[in-house]
């Protein structure tokens, strides 16, 4: 067809969040549904840091779903995506079966262009895959017109997405029925709730991409009985606690439970068989590193918690972040000749006493840590407005590819 | 007492081996009788590698009991050892009022020097105190006059000193009494049921020291529910496993089962809290060294097991011992200017193929390993009857001192 008789496409863009698990999600019972075996409690981080944003466009001039990712097309025909997408058409034409007079039938047939960025490096090692389905189903809800439930949607295309649909403390419920109806996130509190609540991603010096986490942790429920033990026995009760944690904004509950929680999830991926390492030197040093700055003040304020990777991040109060940040910049030395060590939300500078100095004693690893980006709890996904952020042009294709 | 009115001391000298569990013991029921919350299983290791030497002297000139380690004066009033002392005289005690004519009674009185050496170093975190409070207890019970079931004392100086008063394979039942009665170590198979079986300890580069398993399995009965778990629902099983796998000599079986537990050991210290760690950047790298040369072969043919410290235990057959030396060289390069690489049995010079290389593919770890003790299972504590070998003299003092 040629350009000029092409159907000026409609766009819309959106932006959604990274959460991260203080109640670890690990082990599916259902691989295509993506069900879980326990529930699991996550912090929506702030999108003004971290954030997915994706801008869908429909046209009758549009041959086929396409896909670019950070400026490059990839294969729309992945499983995941294509669950996302049955999914949101499925819905909107239920609503449209069902006698919605909002919904536009001709919409149910068109193609969509999606172009989806994150504005952090994949680098980072954050679980960008949470916040990019939360994204996609979100866009594609407004696109077909579906709003509403769509936190089981996007569990289908990240189990860990579905919990970046609301904003601020979420839990994602695992459910009981074998169709995952009822596998839904559902927020605890919003991000206003906790307003001194702060958050720090120390990002690992770029090491060897390990065990991915959905092969991973199908190995995990196959070969660990500490795994399964976990799920069963362990984790229900420290959802309650959680939950009462946050509700009360009990810092120390929520701090403790967030480590042991850590812990013992990097525990069953030692357990598994062949086991699994996601820990390196650096997450241990930060480990130790929390611990000791805690026993010195002999109150638990700051607490870490690790996903599938090295990358600590630290959950502190607000009046703690400098202090703590001055810690990691002396026990993690940054290359003088590097960007900036600090990224986000902004610290102040601050001195390290000696005494701090002396009581955590451990021997500095220079440049063990890349950067810190300094963020806290943040709303749900969002549409954009403002249409020169669209990441698709009237001609129906990516302003910017790579 | 001047000295020529000294009288010439009773001297007897013994030797006793080093263990290495394969099902672990971690955790204690009763902290002063040393009673486990789980049963466990070791291979004792032959004592031309690894073995300490006690000596003991009893005279009627010594004014109190002394103790010389590694050619240094010691506190005797360790609770340890005076626990042992103490059982072991009770015990001669009893022999003698139950009317056994063997036992001199004028020697219950006697006051006793010990001296005891171990012939590796320290630094090579091997358990030491295992085959010392086993050769303390087995050499004390010659000089009282008491052989028998001597394990329930040797726990009681170490736990895992119990399980070095047998050769070859050993188990540990934990018992059920309040007393610790029956909690006591029992020869699975004699060291020569298994004569392939090869051991390598892979001693890894010196480190700061870690948490003492004495306050870390503290710690970890405390805090870690996996730890309860492991103990109550998942040792039962392994141990009829263990056991089977040892009586059958079916090394894929003993191998899986060995790696499997010292990795649930390891996942119990990460969910203890705070977590403990013993595996290091080497350990880990040692783990998938074994893991990818297994899989290379499309069989079981190594298996590692790590106490609480980084060092590496290999068990393999003994054809495969030259193959994998030389791959332990490769991807740990040692020191050119170092000594003997590989001490203890001698090992067959062999090729690495490029295929083998290739399949592992692993970043060498220059000096990552110090060196690689080679040695198999062999026979329990043993008196060592050359009076050359005593280590007091007979004016009842050290021969060697520090």
């Amino acid at each position: 067809m040629p350009e000029n008789t092409m159907e000026k496409p409609n766009i819309v863009t959106c932006t959604a969040p990274v959460n991260i698990a203080v109640i670890k999600y690990w082990g599916k019972r259902n691989e295509e549904l993506i069900l879980p075996i326990n529930s699991s409690l996550s912090v929506t981080l702030h999108q003004d840091q971290l954030k997915t944003t994706t801008t869908i466009a429909t046209s009758r001039s549009f041959k086929e779903d396409r896909i670019w990712l950070n400026g490059k097309e990839e294969d729309i025909t992945h499983p995941r995506l294509q669950s996302c997408l049955r999914e949101i058409r499925r819905l909107a034409r239920k609503r449209h079966n069902d006698g919605d007079p909002a919904l536009d039938p001709s919409v149910l047939s068109l193609k969509v262009h999606i172009c989806s960025v994150n504005n952090f490096p994949t680098a980072a090692g954050l679980a960008s895959s949470a916040a990019g389905f939360a994204c996609l189903v979100y866009t594609l809800a407004r696109v077909f017109g579906t709003e509403g439930e769509l936190s089981g949607i996007a569990r289908q295309g990240s189990g860990s997405a579905c919990r970046s649909m609301y904003g601020g403390f979420v839990q994602w419920i695992m459910g009981q029925k074998d169709d995952g109806k009822d596998s839904l996130a559902q927020q605890v509190e919003p991000e206003t709730h906790w307003p001194e609540l702060r958050i720090l991603v120390l990002v690992a010096s770029a090491e060897k991409k390990s065990v991915g986490s959905t092969s991973g942790m199908q190995t995990s429920v196959q070969t660990s009985c500490l795994l399964k033990h976990r799920a069963e026995s362990v984790v229900p009760g420290r959802m309650e606690e959680m939950i009462e944690a946050v509700r009360g904004k009990d810092f120390v509950a929520f701090a403790e439970l967030t480590m042991k929680d850590s812990n013992q999830f990097h525990a069953t991926c030692l357990d598994t068989y062949p086991p699994i390492f996601y820990l390196n030197s650096v997450s241990q040093q930060v480990i130790n590193l929390v611990h000791r700055y805690n026993r010195h003040y002999g109150e638990t304020r700051l607490a870490y918690t690790f996903d599938a990777g090295p990358n600590a991040v630290i959950y502190t109060l607000q009046q703690h972040v400098p202090e703590f940040v001055q810690a990691v910049q002396h026990f993690f030395p940054p290359e003088s000749n590097g960007g900036q060590f600090i990224q986000g939300l902004p610290v102040n500078q601050t001195a390290l006493s000696e005494e701090l100095k002396q009581a955590i004693g451990l021997e500095p690893m220079p440049k063990g840590i890349s950067y810190i980006i300094s963020t806290k709890a943040g709303p749900g996904p969002r549409v954009v407005e403002d249409p020169t952020q669209h990441l698709i042009g009237s001609d129906g294709m990516p302003k910017h590819t790579v």
